[in-house]
């Protein structure tokens, strides 16, 4: 049996949930390496150009983007789908897809999370108060104003069972939480009931309960917390 | 014979263009409406939530984000194909895609083209002269570092056809060319190179033709100039 794959990059980061929820759907052993981009030498760089997570590693064979790995094991293993077939369906969900990471991403991630998060209790510096207004007061409201109209009411967006575009948009709604920002269920009840059905479904919920606990770890030992997580999924398989 | 497509966003724009090349690689009948996204009307909210070109519509049918559109115009039509058909090839063609999209798009397209040209010729201001140095100093010439050492000597990425990866990056560079910035072929001489045999190769050669003449004229004629270039290719198919 061959080496099993590596990526690089915290669970915490929904970017590296991406590419872990796409391993555990098509049951692909892994370990991880959960290195933070802020943090990693400069040679980092060799094996991240824009030095982002999450790497996926396969031997020598190094890919970057956690769309373009999803779409990698996708094409590269049967069994459970994660786009949906029909082209025009699969062109949705790669809008979706790319919607999430860029635009949410960009308001969440970089906008709330960084600035919220990361800045002050990991680089101690103080967050740009400006950002988080505008992200908080403007951009995501709009972005919930879009996705309630887009939503399905009851399911997901291809059927009964979330693909990536549902996981990939959801997902990031954890680290808006993580930086207090929650979707308000009376403005946008669509929204939030399509969350709720997500954050309860596999591999999801278990990724955030490990991406809660981190949250809390220290990072000398988060390795040891994942490699907990990654043994018990072993022994389950 | 069904409706042809349109596509919604002038020729000046590389993701416009990419949209552009794959129709034409494909063989597909198009019509281009070339809206500027800052001058269209509050409704175009509607066929485009973040407000960007190119709008792919085939009667009801919308489609954003230029990737997404080559994408399904890859999944539906055959011919001459725009990705590398094996799944480690296709990833890096995402991926350097991706690149072109997100970062080169970021510093070229709103770092450069849109400071120097588009805000004091379209919109009558002053450009962000911060912005414009960091990405004119910092982030485009390490942008083509990272070139230089992973595009080929001769020929292009996938071989010796140019593919939607080759596509989309060197298209970026007439833009960063319209903003006064010239790769300087004696400090990255590989990526000078492929971005002159890209410029050459069709379609790209004669969009490039049709964008530069678009620069030089004003709106009102801009539609004319556009329905008498997709005349002369539709004599020509």
């Amino acid at each position: 049996m061959s080496e099993p794959v590596t990526i690089i990059g915290s669970p915490v980061s929904p970017y590296v949930r991406k590419a872990m929820i796409a391993l555990e759907v098509k049951g692909v052993p892994y370990r991880i390496d959960p290195q933070i981009p802020f943090l990693t030498p400069p040679e980092f760089t060799q094996i991240s150009p824009l030095r982002r997570v999450p790497v996926y590693l396969d031997g020598p064979f190094v890919l970057n983007d956690s769309s373009v790995i999803c779409e990698y094991l996708e094409e590269t293993h049967g069994g459970t789908p994660l786009y949906p077939a029909e082209p025009r369906w699969r062109a949705k969900a790669r809008w979706f897809e790319e919607y999430a990471d860029d635009h949410l991403g960009r308001n969440v991630v970089f906008g709330l999370f960084f600035q919220k998060v990361i800045r002050p209790f990991v680089l101690k510096e103080e967050g740009d108060k400006e950002m988080i207004r505008k992200a908080e007061e403007e951009t995501l409201p709009a972005a919930l104003d879009y996705l309630e109209g887009v939503l399905p009411e009851v399911g997901f967006l291809f059927g009964d069972r979330p693909m990536m575009a549902d996981f990939a948009m959801s997902t990031m709604l954890l680290n808006a939480r993580y930086a207090g920002f929650e979707v308000d269920a009376a403005r946008w009840p669509t929204v939030a009931g399509w969350r709720d059905r997500c954050f309860k479904a596999e591999p999801l919920a278990r990724l955030h309960a490990l991406s809660d606990t981190l949250m809390t770890t220290r990072r000398n030992d988060m390795q040891g917390v994942i490699d907990a997580y990654l043994a018990e999924r072993q022994s389950a398989a």
